[in-house]
């Protein structure tokens, strides 16, 4: 299955050095330790050692780290014959955006004298703007290179820190958990890049885009990270005390009624009663998303679960009759579904973030509402106001990712990424050796494709 | 493989709902933020954020978290065609049982003002009665419906929290780690289940209940994440400080002592001295049950090694030579053997912690004694009191479970819950959709299994 | 497959008892909790219980505790009869492991009036201790029975614990994060242990030795998990604060920047501009080993990026063209490559490390200086001369390593300690009860090497 058209020997190798040889420079000349990092500056200050925000933060930093690389990575190893490539391009396009999403979001959320400064938050931070580029990678899995996959990370980074500042900082916004910054919008930038690279003779490639028995496993193993760390991940970034440990529990009872819901769903909606793995990968996640706005908030326990429960029984509706209509109907190919995990759970949990900050009151938060909303708290805006703020930043985010997939998905139609032919979609081995497995199986498929392709080139 | 009695397209959906709905109307009603995680009560006081028990607990919970969801699920993935079943049904009923054990162990362990306060330490207890669910169900493994299991989850999640009350609160007896509370009652309690729900054709499906290659690996995830992990565990819930710390580093020396008995056992016990992939899977990890007692006591380094060392040896010998028998003799089917790693090790645990308690003394506790004997501490009871305490305490939970798991199997023979037959245990195709592997393996055994059911059913 | 040499109903116990019955009677004479894990002790002082150091090291713990078991454990599984040995003899020596070198480490790190004083920062370096024999175990891989690798673990840990008194009490370098004291010392340990038990027959074997689709996905869980966590490992032990902080961030921006000279690497490297998975499972990774020594001090984020691309190039590079060269000219038969991934970026990081403290300024660590380099900041030494220390320490630890090997490869060759024979290396089946796989694979796999064995000793 050599091929010269998807051959990475030259394109693979430029793209790498290239990219990492100018985030060298720059983190050269733009980069400082912050002021927990740096050993002058931390020692310049009688602080005690505990007071490093590395102790608050980085064991949430490192089980998002988890989601990100083994999470994301190991979900999509589902598909039969492309396991190398879901973990191993998530794995490579995760190591640059971090690096990336540094430098833009340390460019977006204020420079110091010039300088971007990093510690843990940052780097928590680099990792959410990652989990954006992986949806979107879910979007097109199986259909693209690894150059096009850098190709639009270059830009999915750039155009998610744009987005992240005017939420966050120009409208004031929140949304620790992205269900808006990371899932919305790294959901429907990926079904317009996917809508723009529309294949219509995928269904070359059907046999290899669905699951065996061990993938279907090798994927629980990401769902189960993902499904654990959510509370880590949507709590990384809040407030310190009792905005980090709600959050977490919020969420945690949120996924957990999503789960029931999925399961029941899962069976109610198969005509022999049946599970389908499908459903228990992803919608039994779609509890973590929709919790990622309002998760901070004082959303009670009961109201996380009630939330958990719509996003579940949404997310498998959407994989059993959506996902049908959106391929035969607006033709987007959406390879995981993340339509079904972040998109539609992602604006649920907007507009639950929105109507939760809108009925915020002293009442309930006292003096702990300059945490949440500080300028409700002090007394600058209403916190009705706050809700329309939240509901602003949807529309936004909608705009800036359908806006922003459109263009890169023309980017990388460019024939010189390498993307594969449609008959060799969701295969390894147009871009890994694969060994052989126990029954010479790879061997055959090889020779197969092989013929496959010739009689397309021909 | 459809079949009236096992199609779970109404069971299903309907338990499940009912069951998250009526969670959330009880939340709704009785549960609210605890003083850490409610914004206005936490900011009521001027606290360092330090002092939120969140950091504390948080980076214990996460880990006792994978333990529940990976570990047990995962453990449970040796079985050849039932990998989907372990993981997927451990995610369902663990997902149930952490919502229902927050009702139930915040009833029994003290209401503020009719309502149960909530934080990361009711979240690592939640976690921890879901872990004995979790070891009654792999006694039943591969022979129950999910609607069996989330049935069996409602009875056992009560009893456990009125045998938790019972041992800590009315009979003051100590059991940080759960070797009396978790795993002598998930065990006792799931084997008089299986006991109950003894089938006299099981070796029809006995082809079927061994490993494969690859499973077996899968196996070791969760293997080796219990045992990373138990460390964890254990000192998740005892006091802040040395406690937490010694809690820990007992279990850790427990656990390597425990995994070299294990090899030595297994390859002493093999006719040709090869290595048991079952007892390593298993037995290592017993060394974690019997330190769940003593664990934050002063049992010393060594103390902790000399249990880990006999609770492998143990747990060795009872899949050699135990396990058989109580099958033959006793009709006690126990797929995973939770005998030989929860129950036996958990009776040890209670034993040795039993002993522990009598002989601790203030030269060896000084001012520490009231963080783990309060009673003792405070004059109230002499330490070989204590000791009598814990005794009563194993008594108590083996009363209980035995109990508990008699009434609770009868229970669950009710045709309605939608068990398997006989021939076609330990296959997941009666409850999932499952994908042919690289050879067409599932259609054949499909195909098989048909047939196997209607010469049953004529 | 039995085989009397290879046989280990007799070995194997006595040595697992006999070790463990001796740590046990000298942990029971040597160890004490120390301050902080002990209950007296801890609350003779009127401390908060945050100043207990398990809440400063106890997450880092868990992190490098998933590094050995399943890091290590699980980037070996790539073999395709090797997995149950691979995670299996890791998991047995570690266990040893850790227990031994708490004593030696404790021997040499200074007694308390005769007694060895163990705590959570002494968890962790014996779980570092650990990892140099692990690593030197994936030099063997495939090679030696179990036996032997115990016996290499107690000869190691030793000169382990020897040569890291030299370095960091008798030089006083410093090596947070290992490169010299783990990965030089295990690499180069490792490849003369190997290369004294050459068999030059061994490509009898060489149809085992190479991976299958899912083995290289289950390495892969092991290669992710080593990078993910590699900031834990290399901020584990150094001062609190700042020095945590920096070194795990200085890992993670060199890990990144590593990872995408791999994909660069492997694709140029390769004649088609595939992918080669051995170098993503392992050369990925070489970016934490090269940032262990200076990932503690001031290094700049574009520095440890520099030293990350650096150490990715020659890692890549290694696999290519210096191993076949080692194993043909130097008759070096390296199953994982450790001279690639630990032995030539272990030497890279301790001459990083070299530089970087000779231009150690107080401009740029200010009152900081104390934490790194003590020496430095008391006046003592000029921060040239620190780095002439390091430099020295590279020199000792090769020198112990290469000793120290050529002498336990000896001592490893007697024939009591049951080596499997050149026809059947990288074959669970000789030390494990194998089970089937789908296909029945395992039985002929057996009988033709028993048709092998025959013919060899015929």
């Amino acid at each position: 299955m050599t091929d010269a058209a998807t051959n990475m020997r030259l394109k693979l190798p430029i793209v790498c050095f290239i990219l990492q040889i100018i985030l060298i420079i720059l983190f050269g000349v733009l980069v400082q330790y912050d002021h927990d990092t740096d050993a002058k500056e931390w020692h310049n200050m009688n602080q005690s050692d505990y007071d490093n925000d590395f102790y608050y933060r980085y064991p949430s930093f490192q089980d998002v780290h988890v989601m990100i690389f083994i999470g994301f990575g190991f979900l999509m190893t589902f598909l039969q014959r492309y396991g190398f490539s879901s973990v191993g391009f998530n794995f490579l396009i995760a190591a640059f955006s971090l690096q990336w999403a540094t430098l833009m979001q340390g460019f977006f959320h204020g420079m110091h004298g010039g300088k971007i400064h990093i510690g843990v938050e940052s780097m928590i931070n680099a990792d959410f703007c990652t989990g954006a580029v992986l949806i979107s990678f879910g979007a097109v899995l199986g259909k693209t290179s690894p150059v096009q996959l850098l190709i639009m990370a270059i830009f999915e980074v750039t155009l998610f820190a744009v987005n992240e500042f005017v939420l966050l900082s120009a409208l004031g916004a929140k949304d620790a958990g992205g269900s808006m910054t990371i899932h919305t919008f790294g959901a429907y930038f990926g079904l317009m890049v996917t809508r723009v690279l529309y294949r219509p003779n995928l269904n070359k490639s059907k046999h290899r885009n669905s699951s065996v028995y061990h993938s279907d496993l090798f994927a629980m193993i990401g769902t189960i990270y993902l499904w654990m760390f959510w509370p880590s991940f949507n709590s990384a970034v809040t407030a310190h005390g009792d905005d980090q440990h709600r959050t977490a529990m919020n969420t945690y009872y949120s996924l957990a009624a999503c789960t029931l819901a999925t399961y029941g769903m899962s069976a109610l909606t198969a005509h022999d009663g049946k599970l389908d793995m499908v459903h228990i990968q992803n919608a039994a996640l779609a509890g973590g998303v929709a919790a990622g706005t309002a998760g901070e908030m004082m959303l009670t326990p009961y109201g996380s679960m009630i939330v958990g429960f719509l996003a579940g029984i949404i997310s498998v509706l959407g994989f059993k009759y959506l996902s049908p209509i959106l391929e035969d109907k607006l033709k987007i190919q959406d390879t995981c579904g993340v339509h079904n995990l972040h998109g539609m759970p992602g604006v649920l949990g907007a507009i639950v973030g929105a109507v939760t900050a809108a009925v915020a009151s002293t009442d309930v938060y006292g003096k702990g509402m300059g945490d949440v909303f500080p300028d409700v708290a002090s007394g600058k805006i209403e916190a009705s106001y706050q809700g329309v703020r939240q509901a602003i930043s949807l529309a936004v985010t909608l705009g800036i990712a359908l806006g922003g997939g459109l263009f890169v998905g023309f980017i990388l139609k460019l024939p010189v990424f390498g993307a594969p032919s449609d008959t060799i979609c969701y295969e390894d081995s147009i871009y890994w050796e694969v060994p052989g497995d126990e029954e010479g199986h790879e061997e055959q498929l090889t020779a197969v494709n092989t013929a496959e392709t010739e009689k397309l080139n021909s």
